[in-house]
């Protein structure tokens, strides 16, 4: 399988999983501090969330750089790939 | 809702958010250097399943806290309340 060319979501990819790392420090801290736990459990369940949306926004984005590269352009660009990846993207976001 | 007492139980969760920190930037070093989706995707599902774990983790430690905090001694002891809660966890982690 191959890897994702597309620098733009490489970089929003970078951010999603660098706010979660900060997220999870932040947790840590928490934890030292003593804090209820309902309160750490929201923030582990906001972790887990980040990163389930950045697995699916991998995901549609490499299903579209694979289908566009699969493709002849007029193709890509007549079935309106874009708009069908957004509402595969909501789709995959509300079973995860 | 209280915090964690259990001081040993704070550390194996503070030790488990660590590795999962780990995790994380190692998932982005794979992103960095262009490695393929499935093998970042694989990584991702690692930390996803050590923070479940980590939450089913502190669930139950709550759980027996509050638990021997409201039952007589004798009562905790005489339910081995430990086994049934190992169970619990069992059972929470096969869910999540």
């Amino acid at each position: 399988m191959s890897d994702l060319a597309d620098d733009k979501t490489r970089k929003d990819l970078l951010n999603r999983l660098r706010r979660a790392e900060g997220q999870l420090r932040g947790i840590q801290r928490m934890i030292e501090e003593g804090q209820p736990c309902l309160d750490i459990a929201s923030q582990m369940a906001a972790v887990r969330k980040a990163l389930d949306s950045t697995y699916v926004r991998m995901t549609v984005c490499f299903m579209e750089q694979e289908l566009s590269a699969r493709l002849p352009a007029n193709a890509a660009k007549g079935a309106a790939l874009g708009e069908v990846l957004g509402d595969v993207q909501t789709l995959l976001g509300k079973i995860r």
